[in-house]
């Protein structure tokens, strides 16, 4: 299968390549990207007359990009959505989220995985992370959709060692039954849940066990200054430290991935450069639950790679990373009382090279040789007039809806605002049916 | 002209009335609701078979509540779009914006309001208060879209009595040139800019103006920290209570709109509250250019009436009101550090009744007698799903772009997605043309 993209305005986001291109094409064979360029005099037309291309996409008025990686989410949760809002935290989780997460079933999972699919889809985004439970599911629903998943296993110990064996042996069960799985489209990683709901034993052998099967790890970390204080009298040091400790951060072997990270003291920032450790960043789900304002202007100064996380549908409520690029740029910049903090073009840096790196080195940029993941961001909309800089357009004006046309490893899952690969209102109804079943359920208890 | 919509979920907005209705019907006649209610027993078809209706609109599975009101921006300056991000708001303001401003014409103007009410229309706003130059244009635009909008020419004195004269009198001209046209539509305000732009005596002047006239009064107020030390210094006091000296917040006789309000004291919440001012919080803009956090909550507290406004386009760079509201509940939680704060309600509530009757009585809730501007909001999306509380679906889940059909004094202004008032490619062109031939000009000076 071959497609060729032509007259976009391409936004490569390939740091040491070609930028922006004004006029562009883009030539995709089989699942790869094996020719980006200008088209000003006409390129994509005399490879098209050269080569039998199977399928041409004129993309005038549109922007042609990477996809967008949401490097945080627990997809499951997505039926969730609005369960329970405007809450403290501690009720919020312990009265509404549990409750409800305890009558899960493993058909909830599907369908609430699906659905979160289908916005991913329909918002931009081709890749994300993932931490939950009955992940069998959510790895049959990523295979469905067509996008990409990283795939890990939700483990919480609380330092009972028998529970914690158990917990491997999911999430060593979840990286061999689909490491690798869809053409590469799956892949796995451990995912110890917390440095306060984990024992700094079980977060190391956590970390062994992903070493030994090469693939990351993903943990929250300092999402809240209860975390940090909890530690701090526990332990006499932060959640940082507490795991550094461990050899933790080591990042020679495999990635990590720490998601939030809003109580990160200087310190701990600078470790986290040092060790090439990635951070999630979730503005809307800090701001939501009011877990605080994450210091990531400090964070790129210090050389952190930073990327953008969703969380959970059931704090935030969507899962539409436009919304999470203007909110990072916007909390930053009233965070720290400065309106150059944290510039649009940084910002898509976070949800696009960024993110996509820690899941697939060859997705995050359009370049040759790397994994055709992209998306097309329509400009004739009343919001895209005018644009006067690519990167301010694509995190202060655009919206998840301008999206029209997504492509993921070579393959198009939605042309024209039309879903190619699921049947759109069948997955709406499922999910909505699961949902209200799921809430009759848990309000029996 | 008749129409009857039935099969809606209604959100009146109406404080004292039906609330939410599941099932529910609403029949305009002219540009007025005549009738609200459950329809579970299949009264709109009853209506139906009874009176010629001449328009009929099957509303299931989606949203019917108030169009939203967007109570501070300057839709001249949508051309401006993305001119200039990410920069300290003096050099952004006297560097980029004011020299782009200089070079407007009257038909960058119009061009430029005309794509602002196409945005309003597609994200849900049937009404907006203005405050800008060549207000005639605005005025034309509004006239033509359909919306209904409040207008008031921006006046800068800077203790220029001279300057202040012309300034009176061009608002002077607006207000007997327009209150009232199309058909109530359009109304006027007096417009004096903020009180370090023009001085104690212009503003008292320009609200004995207002009162004279009958129509009200917006203001700028207490936007940045530097406003409210420039105050101190030279008048020993803050903005508000430099004003109340003049009494210039007494809202006895006409309405008083003060936008920002982010350095208000627990005194000037209290004042405000007294007098009956109304606030138009904005807080993209007040992140955008790292203005601060407004204490909203506390005015709600306080009993102030607290509407949402997106400020100008090129601090926001939308005229989305979805995004506004979901980001004022987000950044009230972060900026008080309390997840209860501002709940999605609330918000509803600052975007339709708050707003509403701020620029016309009988707008702002569904009820009988109240005009009928009006939107659906559509649910058959991935993003609505599922839907446990219509008010935090509607603050955190749905967007703008999920608005498919809206209605004003009783006119269908977009019906399932398709603007039926202007020619949405047109205006994206124009204003598209205008916009580059401005930043052209703009940037030979
Ligand atoms: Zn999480
Ligand atoms: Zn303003």
């Amino acid at each position: 299968m071959s497609i060729l993209i032509k007259n976009a305005y391409i936004a490569t986001m390939d740091k040491d390549g070609t930028g922006e291109i004004q006029n562009g094409f883009l030539l995709i064979e089989n699942n790869l990207i094996s020719q980006i360029g200008d088209n000003s005099n006409g390129t994509a037309d005399k490879i098209a007359a050269d080569k039998g291309i199977d399928k041409i996409i004129d993309a005038k008025g549109a922007i042609l990009m990477p996809g967008l990686s949401n490097t945080h989410t627990h997809l499951g949760m997505t039926l969730l959505r609005g369960y329970a809002d405007d809450m403290a935290l501690k009720d919020w989780l312990e009265a509404q989220i549990w409750p409800a997460e305890a009558n899960l079933t493993a058909e909830d999972v599907y369908w609430g995985s699906l659905l979160g699919c289908l916005e991913m889809i329909r918002s931009g985004t081709t890749a994300f992370c993932d931490m939950y439970f009955f992940m069998d599911e959510t790895a049959k629903a990523v295979e469905k959709a067509g996008i990409r998943g990283c795939l890990s296993y939700g483990m919480i110990e609380f330092g009972d060692v028998e529970k914690g064996n158990k917990e491997i042996a999911v999430n060593e069960k979840l990286v061999s039954d689909w490491q690798g799985k869809a053409n590469g489209r799956i892949t796995t990683m451990f995912g110890p849940h917390a440095p306060n709901t984990c024992s700094q034993a079980f977060i190391a052998r956590a970390k062994a066990a992903a070493e030994k099967a090469g693939v990351g790890v993903q943990i929250h970390v300092l999402e809240t200054e209860a975390e940090l204080n909890y530690m701090k009298e526990n332990f006499d040091m932060c959640s940082v430290h507490h795991l550094d400790a461990v050899d933790f951060w080591n990042t020679s072997k495999v990635p990590v991935i720490a998601a939030h990270c809003v109580w990160m003291s200087d310190g701990d920032i600078r470790l986290f450069a040092e060790k090439g450790v990635t951070v999630s960043h979730n503005p809307i789900s800090n701001m939501k639950l009011a877990s605080g304002i994450a210091p990531i202007q400090k964070m790129l100064d210090a050389g952190v790679s930073v990327t953008l996380g969703t969380d959970g549908c059931a704090s935030n409520n969507t899962l539409n990373m436009f919304e999470e690029m203007k909110t990072a740029a916007l909390l930053q910049k009233v965070g720290t009382m400065s309106p150059t903090a944290l510039p649009a073009k940084a910002v898509v840096e976070m949800a696009t090279i960024n993110g996509g790196r820690v899941i697939d080195k060859q997705t995050g940029a359009l370049k040759v040789g790397n994994k055709a993941d992209m998306i097309l961001v329509d400009t004739n909309k009343a919001n895209a007039a005018p644009i006067f800089d690519v990167y301010s357009h694509l995190v202060y004006a655009a919206a998840g809806s301008d999206v029209k046309t997504m492509i993921v490893d070579g393959k198009i899952l939605m042309e024209d605002y039309k879903i190619l690969v699921l049947d759109e209102k069948e997955v709406i109804e499922k999910a909505n049916e699961r949902a209200h079943s799921l809430a009759a359920r848990a309000q029996k208890c």
